[in-house]
């Protein structure tokens, strides 16, 4: 077989990859939307089946074969061509898949599915202790996963890799350290500020058209896209040409649904500026979870949280919601929106607490990786560190150590990538800005497509072309660093 | 390898091939119900994908082997069990796809994407012309197919099998030809019966929300099944426990809404009430669409439309529409409901016209079939057979050939499993009558259990133990004869 039938074949079999996994994608949508309740058994077998069908793909040996005949042949000569990004990736991809043994990778998701209905009955009851030995069996699982994977420094790194290529603790610890350092004081200063609460009543119906609305003008569209109501906010990627978002509101408070409409409309922006010819390869796909956050919080914070952005909107808004808003001046109304308040609860954590967060996640998860912690001391290290990072102390784990489900789903090192995103949205935003603003003043025009352009020419269209520090350093002209985000959030909440 | 294991193998690769199926169906559902326009590329490679897929399964040779082992074996010496059948269907199943050279599957495949488009747009321009062509083309390949199964008597048996297995045109022609017989003076003896008809306003949203409630009271429950709006109405199964209707309301006319209603849930009705341990097995499986019509039919025509059934609902109903209703009594308001009027749009047909649609399809699909009509002569052919069984002329090709999508995309011996359908319904709900009768009775009082445990035990539960005939027969206590479907339509319509 020559080079380019190779390369080929090479695309072909991640292409059917793809498409499976797209198919899961919608079954998962579907489940979440759609479902009759006693549809889940099937359901739960059609995703294995096609879970087994992408994975024998993915791992292919016939891959093996035509990587190498590929790599080396001319046709990867240039380190920046579609051919070379794709046969590079696919080789990145081909290895970490093939290096789990199986027997592993079927005990990760036999234990994950226990793990996370134990923690789902534990939490409910407050009852630690029974979830603590499922915590340990997944961080043992989690350890035999790295090795298995194999990594330079630290095993931490090789999980990391899953949600964030390229990036590793190394580069991780001193800029969450950095971070921590300025946002605890600030947390501190901005605790006693008051800020004004806007009461009244949202009908959901009418805060659904008007966001989904305001989503139309900054440019999604109904042909490409839907918006649901779901159980929680999410975006799901089913396809080019077919994004779809799922919401939740609430009649007592516009800006938790708006918010998420934001957010969820970002993440969908970088799945449709995705290059449609690169569909199922490395060049047509996303390139870290840090990155596609940070395409979320841009739209959400940097946006929809921004002076112009309201200056535009606020008016209908007002006129929509005139029994809650017809006294409220835009000032105030966003004020309310940008309330700080150090809480026990991540997902409903402000703008400026929300890192500190996670940074708390990560340096327990770590700890736990190493084994410098144990599932039982779990609790006193979780209450240790909210204390000292937000002041505050939860009063159950409940509400503690077990508000989250990723771990029992066996998902350590993914925490990051949401303080990673809010630090490159930071960095990216004040770079778009830089190039093609002031864009608050497109914003108060209703003008979004500058910053969308510049964002498909900087962020969307590479796929995996960069890994996410390359791509952010390329899109920015700097290093990623914590500074933009401390700047922005000082700036905006001082 | 033994039997027992041979018949375990047989069984995973019937199932996977189901399940694979199975998904395909949530995709089409999802994209006549959700999907985003411009998605519609992306899911044509999705669903070509799975096709191909469940495709490999269903001509996998290993089936062969498989077969071999368990059809020589104990395993199949009783012929009713559950084994032997299922191994019966496998091999029926796995020999007819095994017939079909790979370049006819996509020579057919390429031709009814096309000819479908051609009729759609030759349809909209009333230009039988431009149709002509494509439909000697597929009638040329559905000889084709026809040789390549084989056939002992007339090449339409061999098309028919894949919608009525075990039906020929020896057994249909008699069958039809004395049901027209019959009809036709009935029509003509009803053409000139007055009929009244109920005008008013039903807002859409009062519609679904009383028509789901009835099939809600018939036994259609929430977590098992759901509604939406969809382009026409269809019921798609998409898994144990996972049913789903579309539909379709008018506001100015009640009873096409809910007559859909009806006619969905029968066939839901017959989904659900497959055996769930044999999903995915011909035990399993539905036996053929002839019986799955019976089963809408049923609750459309034998259900929807009874006095009992009105005398539990109509005071709801009353009560609910009443600016158009309220000084209509039930039998104007069930006369409304049945009025028979030769038309010349099959989908629009009462109950007792539709028939005589059909046959002129059978008639003329036959010969084409045969070659004894050739495309270009249809039209002509097509308005003789409406003047003669049903008096009346279509002025143009659109409201005449030209009006089904069936033969444009190669569904050659389809249209007579909607008569049959009628037929079976007929003899079958006269049968369930007189075993756990008078239904009437228990409609009135809003009882449908009765019917629908009659229905379980002598219809769904059989999967496709036996062939549509031999069902009928061992429901009913006779042969299928067209006489109970005349005597009801004469009772309840002179």
């Amino acid at each position: 077989m020559n080079p380019d039938q190779a390369y080929a074949e090479l695309i072909r079999l991640s292409r059917t990859e793809s498409i499976l996994s797209s198919c899961a994608q919608l079954l998962q949508w579907d489940a979440e939307i759609n479902m009759p309740r006693r549809g889940v058994e099937h359901r739960g077998q059609q995703m294995g089946l096609l879970a087994g069908l992408a994975h024998e793909r993915a791992t292919d040996p016939l891959r093996e074969e035509l990587l190498t005949v590929v790599e080396q042949s001319p046709l990867v000569a240039d380190p920046e061509s579609a051919e070379s990004v794709n046969v590079r990736e696919l080789r990145h991809d081909y290895d970490r898949a093939t290096k789990l043994p199986r027997d592993l990778v079927e005990e990760m998701a036999r234990v994950s599915a226990m793990s996370s209905q134990a923690w789902a009955e534990a939490r409910d009851k407050n009852d630690f202790a029974a979830f603590e030995p499922w915590l340990d069996k997944t961080f043992d699982l989690a350890r035999q996963k790295a090795d298995a994977f194999g990594y330079d420094d630290v095993r931490y790194d090789a999980l990391l890799e899953d949600f964030e290529p390229g990036m590793t603790a190394a580069q991780l610890t001193p800029m969450f350290e950095k971070l921590r350092v300025e946002l605890v004081p600030l947390v501190d200063a901005l605790r006693d500020k008051p800020a004004p609460q806007v009461k009244g009543e949202f009908p959901i119906e009418r805060q659904r058209e008007l966001s989904e609305g305001i989503a139309r003008t900054l440019g999604f569209t109904a042909d490409t896209g839907r918006f649901d109501l779901g159980p929680h906010p999410f975006c799901s990627f089913i396809g080019p040409g077919d994004v779809r978002i799922a919401l939740r509101y609430r009649a007592d408070d516009f800006s938790s649904g708006f918010l998420a409409v934001m957010h969820e409309t970002g993440h969908a922006f970088y799945e449709l500026g995705l290059d449609d010819e690169h569909y199922g390869t490395p060049m047509g796909s996303a390139v870290s979870l840090g990155i596609h956050e940070s395409q979320s919080r841009l739209w959400e914070n940097y946006v929809g949280r921004s002076p112009g952005f309201w200056r535009h909107f606020y008016p209908g808004l007002q006129r929509e919601f005139s029994d809650a808003l017809s006294t409220v001046t835009i000032d105030t109304f966003r004020k309310s929106m940008n309330r700080v308040e150090p809480g026990l609860i991540r997902v409903e954590a402000d703008e400026v607490t929300y890192n500190l967060h996670i940074i708390i996640r990560y340096e327990l998860e770590r700890a736990l990786l190493d084994g410098n912690l144990t599932a039982r001391d779990l609790p006193d290290a979780w209450r240790q560190l909210y204390q000292q990072y937000l002041g505050i102390t939860p009063p159950d784990d409940k509400t503690g150590c077990m508000q989250d489900i990723h771990w029992s789903e066996g998902l350590i090192a993914y925490f990051p990538t949401y303080t990673l995103g809010n630090i490159y949205s930071a960095q990216i935003f004040a770079a778009a800005d830089s190039d093609v603003g002031p864009l608050e003043e497109s914003f108060a025009k209703g003008e979004f497509a500058p910053l969308r352009e510049w964002l498909r020419e900087k962020i969307y269209r590479h796929g995996r072309r960069y890994k996410a520090p390359q791509l952010v350093e390329r899109a920015t002209g700097g290093a990623a660093d914590s500074k933009h985000l401390v700047a922005s959030l000082t700036q905006r909440y001082m």
